[in-house]
């Protein structure tokens, strides 16, 4: 039974959805330990305790440092001294990673972690990375992301032969910034199944089963889509509502809408997957639904189950070496 | 009467959809000049001889230099020969770039000229630039191109005291990467109206009249943009499609539907005008309609009217030299 320790107090809707999805979880056969303040009603589930909490809008640094009970700190020490598998949060993401680089540690080998990104396409689902740990990134690094993006795509998303692309300003090598003309470079004297640049224009229809770039990019990138999407929908929302006609029609036009929205829907993959850590790590969106952490709590379960962690290390040394 | 030399040969549609919008901005009180092979049919405009042409996939550097007289050199040539006083084309879009640093020339005291794109929000048109012309930039850049993007939405957009943000991976001034960190320094000690950081996913919704960014970052959100609007429409019009029920709707939302595309259409701009040269240069979509190309040629032409290229060149210098 793979122990997950579960932040209980991370997120806007903590801990009620929190516990929810971790009780949700544990009926598919996986152990979560909530992580929160003593006399939390857990369902029955184990409780690890921490008197303190880390709020969204803290510093993470010095949230990490100053809070040493704090419940995301606690959950991600109890991975570090083998209590748990790996942790989940819907907590501040600063704070995650700082606790994770504190605390859990990076693996050998690995230069930076990178956050992963499952995003639903059109054509399935890709990972992004990095989607913001490194503003400031190196060719090599996303090199490493590249390697730890197919392992993910391939233990987690179940891809077969993940392709890896490198989001650029156009197809050709030399298309880029300086950044990624080098990284290119290394990617394609790789042995990944690399597939060149891939534009942004093609990232919601699939480009790739992993999409490589810088964190500052990636962080663009991501919160683009998602604003556009929710922009859109909302403006042909109001367009529609504006007229009899148009409201009748959004009535009828509703299945086929959450259609497109369950097949859209990031909560499928429950958030941020931290890579590169001596221990996975889940960042889940601060708005978490108890659906969206029973995910990222199976998702995270499935990542030990099928050792990311350990296949992460097996692959990587090597590779960096050969840089 | 605004003289506007016209590349007739560039752009998917070339040349009936350019001849045609060149009509219609005639029509309108502009006086284009098309520049193309002799023997074109321009419906009574004046005709500038360019016997050859440059293809849409061609290099640009190369083509510009290898191809002297070709409608796009030739049109750019008009302008710094003082025969038109602005240049429209929707032909390849580094290569008006390379034509335009190569025959139109930097204005004193410019760094880099910028491509600024004006796109349409659920607020109204904001401007983003850099979209390309330099994909690495320094801090400095990014200042300038908040006083060309000031300029350009004041003249062009008719956006009284302009907003400028940053277009960065969170509000707080430190978040970002080195570049925008240091970007957001120099903004901030300026006598622009800067408004701070901006997040991606406000950008469709309407973050500020000017969004300043690196040409790569830049390049990566307007495809993006582009290409989630038109991937999020296509997919519900397949879920749509799906049902009897849903083809009704369909139907029904129409009216709604193309409000929202002529509200949030590109080409009510026309293109992405390149600034800091000593004359104003339009690269027009390469699929752009008669309509697309009438409003590029009012748009330059209401450019040259209010002097930006003028406007630019007296308040640059002086921040230049003040960093």
């Amino acid at each position: 039974m793979t122990r997950i320790a579960v932040d209980a107090m991370g997120g806007d809707r903590a801990p009620g959805e929190i516990v929810a999805g971790a009780l949700d979880a544990a009926r598919q056969g996986v152990t979560p330990i909530l992580v929160g303040p003593g006399g939390l009603d857990t369902g029955g589930l184990e409780l690890l305790e921490a008197a303190d909490s880390i709020a969204m809008d803290e510093k993470p640094a010095d949230a990490v440092r100053g809070k040493p009970d704090s419940s995301l700190v606690v959950a991600c020490r109890a991975v570090s001294e083998g209590r748990a598998e790996a942790v989940v949060s819907a907590g501040n993401t600063g704070a995650m990673l700082a606790a994770g680089l504190l605390h859990l540690r990076r693996l050998p080998g690995v230069m930076r972690p990178a956050i992963a990104v499952p995003i639903p396409t059109q054509r399935g689902p890709s990972v992004l990375l990095d989607s913001g740990a490194n503003a400031d990134a190196r060719p090599e690094h996303l090199l490493q992301f590249g390697y730890m993006g197919s392992v993910f795509a391939q233990e987690i998303l179940e891809l077969a032969k993940p392709k890896v692309r490198l989001l650029s300003i156009g197809e050709e090598p030399e298309k880029g910034n300086q950044l990624t003309i080098e990284a290119h470079a290394l990617l394609d004297a790789s042995d990944l199944n690399f597939g060149g640049n891939a534009e942004s224009r093609e990232l919601l229809a699939g480009a790739a089963d992993v999409i490589v770039c810088d964190g500052f990019t990636g962080n663009i990138a991501l919160k683009l889509l998602e604003g556009t999407i929710r922009t859109l929908l909302d403006a042909l929302r109001a367009e529609m509502s504006a007229t009899p006609r148009g409201k009748l029609g959004g009535v009828l036009i509703r299945p086929a809408a959450r259609r497109l929205r369950t097949r859209l829907d990031p909560e499928t993959y429950g958030g941020a997957y931290l890579l590169g850590l001596r221990g996975l790590a889940v960042i889940a969106h601060g708005n978490s639904s108890r659906r969206a952490i029973a995910n990222a709590i199976l998702l995270a379960a499935r990542g030990v189950e099928h050792d990311v962690v350990g296949r992460l290390a097996a692959r990587l040394p090597q590779r960096a070496a050969a840089v």
